[in-house]
């Protein structure tokens, strides 16, 4: 592993007859979706723009257009963050996704990793005051802890910007901690439409937040770095249409990750309560390897700082499917 | 007009009835690309690898893996090149393409422009000494001049990198003076799939060169940057199959454009020999404005360093097409 940040579950799930490694919704696209991706197809012979994407970014959260970006993907959101300024003192709340972590790095800044101790809630005491950036997740991967809203209000304060990564806020019906609708000074929201879309190919993600932050992000975008059949599943998974679909996917969400929950349960794994389409288990080392060996993929925790070979990440699936793994976990 | 370097065609065609602003081949998609981007909505479920295209890319121009990276169409590579160093002295030949300018801009860094006097030939003397980074355009955007691959070799020298904009090098049939073979210290060449297979939308580019380079733009470019249907396309239109079909395209690009080049001859319009899918013509002030309010879009000229209000970008069409144009200007 050259770079254990830059290690994802996407690699683990290579060849695996079962993959509990990716946080990718296990259930078909709708078919409205698949309809504007092929439709966008039809679009590809002239430069992409934006425009429609962003007005429904803006729209589905209440925002003027000039709070609302859309990127390629939560990944280029991270990248943008990192080189908006020459950042002090930047921080990232850990164990989280590590990309925005190594996306700091490779723009050269030098970060200070917070790590939380189990059961890993967030306090703001935890972050040093003269951090101008800090970084974290909400629900965090990969912990599945949400944070209050005002836990991460908490962190805001003159002269630094907080950036909440909410890739994963769709899991969590009615989003009653999200801090998109909030229009606070120094605060950026990423959001993603991969995981809950089924779409990781398409690389598609926004940021909402400071009107300030985000003409300084949309500074530094490569031009047309969305594409056509990004931009046309942007507008469709963020119409109003497509709002009852997304709160159907997240009940179901909370339904498959009880049945994982109970099963971890009556088998004595630990694990953490999960607001998100995944669970951080602790069934002890070799347990990773030994599911491998079985054709099971589960997302190794090593790489995350903060955690260690004795936990893994496991995706929520379809009943059965978890059925399966806690076969192979009591066996 | 915010910042003339960013100022494209694509925004000059909007609206029109005729575009001639834009240079993309005006043809039908081949049915194997629509084929293969169709196909690649397949695989929009799981993350993107690029690893197939860009073995392909390798394949393509005999090189191998570690002097090839694919890039989210060559705006992304204008980007990686910006932020691979801390450049001293970033020279931009022009007239030429503007976002390799506005790229290093972008980035923080202070341009140097060596403005060619027409007919815009490269020498190699007319580059600073000590410049570090050098962005040489071949055919060039707007001139449509070919440099010999030797003037290009000619400002190699060592502690220099020189950069090849090959966006248009696929509409000179054989591609003679191309440097995507050579294997040189301290070159790149940037190619772009977008102009010649009609796919704009569709984010999808690559570099090929010096390995230490291409390591260390690696090392800047954003995880998971290729979707799914760009990697789908670059390696649709680089397999062997596809060549036969590159070459019709050129051989078509040159009759359509030898139609408009006799045609503005015959107006006594002045304008320069061109290799590439446009032509930089010299009709005098205001012929674009004239031509805009009778529904042609050509491209305008005076936002490319080195060139004023009389020049315009007149995009190679077919035949009839351009007849209207023709029309239009004799008007």
């Amino acid at each position: 592993m050259a770079d254990p940040l830059r290690h994802h579950g996407d690699v683990e799930a290579r060849g695996a007859e079962l993959d509990f490694a990716v946080n990718v919704y296990d259930g078909p696209r709708p078919p409205w979706l698949d309809a504007a991706l092929l439709a966008s197809l039809s679009d590809v012979g002239t430069y992409p723009s934006a425009d429609r994407a962003q007005a429904a970014v803006a729209a589905h959260h209440g925002r003027p257009l000039t709070e609302a970006l859309v990127t390629a993907g939560a990944a280029e959101a991270f990248t943008l963050v990192a080189r908006l300024r020459a950042w002090r003192r930047p921080v990232v709340v850990h164990p989280q996704f590590t990309e925005p972590h190594a996306a700091l790095e490779q723009a050269g800044h030098t970060v200070t990793p917070v790590i939380l101790p189990p059961p890993f809630e967030l306090t703001a005491a935890a972050v040093p005051d003269d951090a101008d950036l800090v970084v974290v997740g909400n629900p965090t991967n990969p912990t599945g802890v949400l944070h209050p809203a005002a836990a991460v209000r908490a962190l805001l304060r003159p002269g630094r910007l907080v950036v909440v990564d909410e890739a994963f806020m769709d899991c969590v019906p009615g989003e009653p901690e999200s801090l998109a609708p909030e229009r606070l000074p120094g605060l950026l929201v990423i959001r993603s439409l991969t995981k809950h879309w089924g779409i990781p190919g398409i690389r598609a993600g926004y940021v909402i937040g400071d009107p300030d932050v985000i003409t300084g992000l949309a500074r530094t975008q490569t031009p047309w770095s969305i594409a056509t059949t990004a931009a046309a599943a942007i507008e469709a998974c963020l119409s109003p249409h497509a709002q009852h679909e997304a709160h159907r996917r997240a009940r179901t969400i909370e339904d498959w990750r009880h049945h994982l929950e109970q099963g971890l349960t009556h088998l004595g794994i630990p694990h953490l309560p999960s607001s998100a389409s995944f669970v951080l288990a602790q069934p002890g080392t070799g347990v990773h390897e030994r599911l491998r060996a079985r054709g099971i993929a589960v997302r190794r925790a090593d790489t995350f700082p903060g955690l260690d070979g004795t936990w893994v990440r496991v995706a929520v699936r379809p009943r059965e499917m978890t059925d399966h793994l806690l076969t192979a976990l009591r066996g």
